[in-house]
């Protein structure tokens, strides 16, 4: 699945009051502008209502964009997924609607708007610093200045802004996790030494999460603590909270080591850091502005490295692997069971879309460790597949009809393991067309499912085979082939990934331990849409005495029989589908009803 | 096709005098070491017998090498290709023989083995900046000093230094070329103007040779004259050759624009254009370290980026392709022809590698606008064709034996294009082993041969379909799938290939008009070498309403049918194989004698 956001019903077109009273503020501050970005100050995929501030000042509700907000004039900058959502939601009397493609835009935009000379304000929480030294140098023609200001203004005027959470701090027990905090903490020393740091800065929540063995599920699908940690190469560590009132339990699984503090106190305790940690590591694609200039300011040589939580957490350990094999057949009982119902019901009944996914989150409620959903579920109806970030809304809301192709999109959030599957199911014949397109996604599939590849092989080497036969027929789809995912942490995670190479990333080598998930599609607007995704894990494995690495599928639900053109599978792929829905029927007729039994030996039947 | 060195037979070991004089003339030049690459001044894939210093200083011929020579002591680096053969080579009293892994291994010498402070020459025609700097930067906290020193020291203690080549210039027909030197300068200008550079300076002389429409045959395998060029943004040119006593016609041919200079003033005339051109293009990765340094110093500001003539130059027009296709159908006649001969020999007569390839060559001689070999021929008999770069010598020439698998990469200069192929033959029934590998290289090439894919992709995104039966299988090949091939130009050219990314490279989409080799492989060390491999040009088509790009394969020789494992193949695999067998029929049965038209039709009968 990939990110998603709600559509909001109606502009309440308040954005030009609100709009005012910055702009108003911002004259008082004598700044000439300001920049509202989508995002918090961990740089992560979901953010808390307090920190909302781009849809409090212009209603849109999409999940990236930028506002720049200049004395007499505005603009909200979304990316071609949100041109049309942007288009309803916003106010076009106060704000102007551009087309987000990189920085050149926005930078375009200040050099054609902006007068020279001007100050702009920034959040220094919200943006990095490489980005502002973009916009600086390529502004500084201009003389533009671009100027931090924190508290941020928004929080000077939104006078209802939610508070930030205080979300209750879980231990992640060692028998779901593998290492103890302790081990983890040995190895992260271990990377400092390496990189010659004396102290690392850690921002991203999932890393703080993974590294001291914690969870927070307050926050959203991603159930990590909003946190920040300082660790240094004493092997102590602060962790900052927005509470520091937390459970004896807790205190004590963190330990001595790990002393707390309140969120309020982390720059004033950066400052501390700098007087005796000269050699500091931050990453550089995520540490706010604040932090890398504070420590600037304070003499410290930054080393800019990837989060050194990152590589070690997206590998994951064998408890953590044999805890999301668990977890993925739980979560396989549990849709399963929904999908027989549905077919069932949509028999006789008219079942909406959102009916349905209510129907699917009871089916997960009943499995053991079974937490939270891991994503906005996406149940979708006929033409309401072929929207890539669907989710139902009571305006949206389809009957799901006999004749529609059903798309539904889902995960969960399990102490053992966090799961995102997704798969198409149809009631009636299919049409040809749609069969061809399944049978070329299933092939694409297939290929990175049973794909054997030596050490060092990346994602992006690994991308064409799913796209080879779509490609082959002028088809294709726009998004990626796989995302990492975490272990009870984001159903988004890096470094690995599976897609088109993208000009100036760096590629990471697949490794065993890594989740990823496995999820060529095909859309066709206004008709239907086509995704299976499963989540695969990297295993090692020895081939004519090569040791060769290789994918094991964890998902285990049936892919839809009726939708494959047989014709257009070979002797391999028939035979992987057959072995595959031998396991499926394996693993989970033991952990289904009789219905739920009869509609899983009928969907798993063997393929000649 | 690969590089090629001949092993040379017995070391003279005469090194160490040669060494001694370079130390003692190094001394008096108030020297401490000197750096001896293996490369000329065009930084090319061949270079004259002139430029063979390292070979003349160490009797190391391998196509890559460095030596490091001090005050008393020298090293010579090659890599892993070239161990054994510099142990034969090399006098091991006068060189130590270090492994190249890349500019890491070089500067941990220099630290350990230079003394601090010390002066080492290079010849900066040999190095580029971008190399030195790196030295340079590395060596900075030892004091280490790089000094240019031109004329190299070697030219003036090699006193039967071979003469500079004054290879002839021929016209090269517009008839062949599709467009003339004056177009296709006009494109380069506008480059230029995009570039914001009054000037280039070309020293890649397959770039000189394609913008201005000549060649030369004298000067190896690739028919580029050795020269210099300046790119005017008044659309004039200034050539430098060895020597300016060129035909009247070609001076005739090149026109008032371009004006012809001897090599030796080129330093001279750089000065003279950096008085009024501040804005200079050079491409950075081949630019000599002479040039640049020079603009440098005169005030220039050096615009770096990829030489404006690769990227045209790699798409050729639709006269070229069309040139392209005329070669491999009378390459492929050729090659028919002598695999036919071959066959019947094998059967009745001991014929070595050697005696094949110059049968071999006198059918490409029989064919029209043949010039010359593209590149040293791979004529391999059983073992030898596991050696990637083997070239026959009297010392390892082996009788064909009719167990053996024949494997013979090889390929012609004509005036309509340049060729590449190998094949790979049996003369007796192979083993299960051999067709099971064969298979799947086959299947590899399949892929590649009908993959479809959308414009921006890259050879690195296609690699791994020719690789992935054989990686299914724990087997690889250790060189890329496929290279860019010149018209009537290097057999090898950029910036297109397919190949594993390489961190740091900047992959070049594929565009129409690239010609690429298609040649997974696989290689089982002393038994046999499977390799198939096909020139491609890059082809638009549209599918089902979207413009997607795709191959067309140039090369029209059967493929082996007695070493396919007909059952690994599916139902695709078997289409194309058929097709492609129908085409070599239809282009060569006209061509070739009532015995190879046996042969032909024997060798491409139907699989079903």
């Amino acid at each position: 699945m990939t990110q998603h956001t709600p559509l909001k019903k109606a502009p309440s077109r308040h954005g030009n009051d609100r709009l005012m009273k910055l702009q108003h503020f911002l004259k008082q501050d004598n700044l000439q502008g300001f920049l509202v970005p989508k995002g918090d100050e961990h740089h992560g995929e979901y953010i808390a209502p307090y920190a909302e501030r781009l849809a409090w000042l212009t209603e849109f509700t999409g999940s990236a964009g930028l506002s720049i907000v200049l004395e007499s004039q505005a603009v909200l900058f979304t990316d071609g997924r949100y041109t049309l959502q942007a288009a309803k939601q916003i106010d076009p009397q106060s704000f102007d609607n551009e087309n987000l493609k990189g920085e050149k835009s926005v930078i375009a935009w200040l050099l054609d708007n902006a007068d020279s000379g001007c100050k702009i304000g920034f959040d220094p929480w919200l943006h990095t610093e490489q980005a502002i030294k973009k916009l600086e140098t390529a502004c500084a023609a201009k003389k533009i200045e671009f100027v931090p200001r924190s508290p941020n203004p928004i929080d000077e005027i939104w006078t209802d802004q939610p508070a930030h959470p205080t979300a209750e701090i879980e231990i992640h027990d060692v028998a779901f996790a593998g290492y103890s905090a302790q081990d983890k903490l040995a190895d992260i020393i271990n990377t400092l030494h390496d990189k010659q740091a004396q102290a690392c800065v850690l921002t991203l929540t999932p890393s703080i999460a993974w590294l001291l063995n914690i969870r927070s599920t307050n926050s959203g699908y991603l159930p990590a603590p909003l946190a920040f940690a300082i660790v240094k190469h004493d092997r102590t560590v602060e962790l900052f909270l927005q509470s520091t009132n937390i459970a004896k339990e807790v205190i004590a699984h963190l330990g001595e080591r790990v002393v707390l503090f309140s969120k309020a106190r982390f720059a004033e305790r950066l400052s501390s850091l700098a007087q005796d940690h000269k050699q500091i590591l931050v990453d550089g694609k995520s540490c706010p502005f604040l932090v890398t200039h504070l420590l600037t300011t304070e003499g410290v040589k930054i080393i800019r490295g990837e989060d050194p939580c990152t590589l070690p957490k997206a590998c994951k350990n064998s408890i953590e692997v044999q805890g999301a094999r668990q977890a993925h057949i739980k979560d396989s009982a549990a849709l399963v069971s929904f999908l027989a119902w549905l077919q069932q019901k949509v028999e006789h009944e008219k079942i909406s879309e959102i009916e349905a996914q209510e129907k699917l989150l009871e089916f997960r409620q009943q499995q053991e460790h079974f937490v939270q959903p891991s994503f906005p579920t996406i149940s979708s109806a006929g033409p309401n597949g072929a929207i890539i970030h669907y989710s139902a809304t009571p305006e949206t809301n389809r009957v799901i009809d006999k004749e529609d192709l059903y798309l539904v999109d889902s995960g969960g959030q399990y102490l053992d393991g966090t799961t995102d599957v997704t798969r198409v199911v149809t009631f009636a014949p299919p049409s040809s067309e749609q069969k061809d397109r399944f049978t070329r996604v299933l092939k694409g599939h297939i290929a990175i499912a049973q794909a054997k590849f030596p050490e060092g092989t990346t994602g992006q080497q690994l991308d064409i085979l799913a796209r080879y036969w779509l490609w082959q027929d002028g088809l294709d789809y726009e998004h990626g082939t796989g995302h990492g995912v975490g272990s009870y942490l984001g159903v988004h995670e890096g470094p690995q990934n599976i897609g088109k190479f993208v000009n100036g990333s760096t590629p990471a080598p697949l490794k065993p331990g890594m989740l990823l998930s496995n999820e060529p599609g095909y859309y066709q607007a206004g008709a239907y849409g086509i995704r299976i995704e499963s989540i695969v894990v990297v295993t090692e494995t020895e081939i004519t005495g090569s040791s060769m690495l290789g994918f094991e599928t964890l998902t285990l639900v049936p892919i839809c029989l009726d939708l494959i053109e047989v014709n257009l599978l070979d002797q391999h792929e028939k035979e992987w589908l057959n072995d595959y829905h031998t396991q499926v029927r394996e693993a989970l007729l033991p952990l289904v009803d009789g219905p739920t039994q009869e509609w899983v030996k009928r969907e798993t039947r063997a393929v000649l």
